[in-house]
């Protein structure tokens, strides 16, 4: 497994080949996370699902959680809806976009899998950075009008109206329950103006 | 294995001794899946844990579902809060009390263990059937000034300020964040009236 630099082009031998392994196996990790679930996610199953040997997966990945952790190298860009200006069509798009994830890319499972594997460090910090930025786009739109404990809070409650759920019952809330959300906190932040429905 | 009915006295021999095997294992299963996380719910360690066999964890509960489903069973009455007659009170209560249950009885662990084994039909009926349970205290308090997609909308987004945070980035809301949540809720629906704080 010596690698001399310089010995090959760019991008071809054992550095390619060790690539596209990972990424292979990133892939199909990923796969196996959001539609059998984070259960699911075994050297045997990885492999037979990537085309490789088990030894090889034991061998780069040595634990479940490290397939865990490579499956979310392969998650990409997570779903954020394009922001127009107005205020409560943007947030109401974001909880919309944030609901297409789960159904589209199960964000539910990679949520509850990420969760259960945080007594692993390594885990934790990588949880903290993929939720941190799905509510991003979120805590800059609540942090026009709201600061300190009440955006904390709204942006749970935001994050939990589709959330929770789809968690706890499988299911997701539709447009109305989603646009009762947002004025519940927009006519809080604002009780002399009345709602715009 | 046979059992001729009234060859022995109630509550001794066979059946007494599956119902404390069912306990034991029970009890063993419940903590290793709030305790070690619903991965570490394996035949092998809950049978070392209950100090039962393999073997007899296997003949009576064959799938690690199963383990699952008789954790539950040993999970007990969820924590709520008592009533005080004023609704504020109350519902910041009940979230206090949601909290308490995430850090004493590792709520959150049960949350996604369910949702993790939500693929098994009987897994799923369990899992709305406690989750149901477990919000039908505040769904009643908000009963008293909500309703349709109102009162869907704010059940989701009470149980996120603490859900949330806790499944997401394994943290808790402290009292201000809570009543902040309350707040947002209470003030939305009653617009003309200023927070109680």
């Amino acid at each position: 497994m010596a690698h001399v630099p310089g010995d090959r082009a760019p991008g071809t031998g054992e550095d390619a080949r060790v690539a596209r392994t990972r990424a292979d196996v990133a892939r199909a990790a990923l796969k196996v996370l959001t539609v059998e679930g984070s259960d699911a996610v075994t050297h045997a199953r990885v492999a037979e699902l990537a085309g490789y040997s088990k030894t090889t997966l034991y061998t780069h990945w040595p634990a479940r959680v490290d397939l865990i952790v490579l499956a979310l190298d392969a998650l990409g860009e997570l779903p954020h809806h394009d922001r127009t200006g107005d205020l409560r069509t943007d947030i109401v798009g974001e909880l919309q976009a944030f609901r297409g994830g789960i159904t589209e890319m199960r964000l539910d499972r990679i949520l509850t899998g990420m969760a259960q594997w945080a007594s692993v460090e390594e885990m934790r910090e990588i949880r903290d950075k993929i939720n941190t930025s799905g509510q991003g786009q979120m805590r800059a739109m609540l942090g026009e009008f709201l600061d300190g404990v009440e955006l904390e809070a709204a942006l749970s409650m935001l994050t939990g109206v589709v959330a929770c759920p789809s968690i706890m019952f499988g299911t997701l809330p539709n447009d109305d329950v989603i646009a009762a959300a947002v004025d519940i906190v927009l006519r809080s932040a604002d009780p002399g103006k009345s709602s715009k429905r």
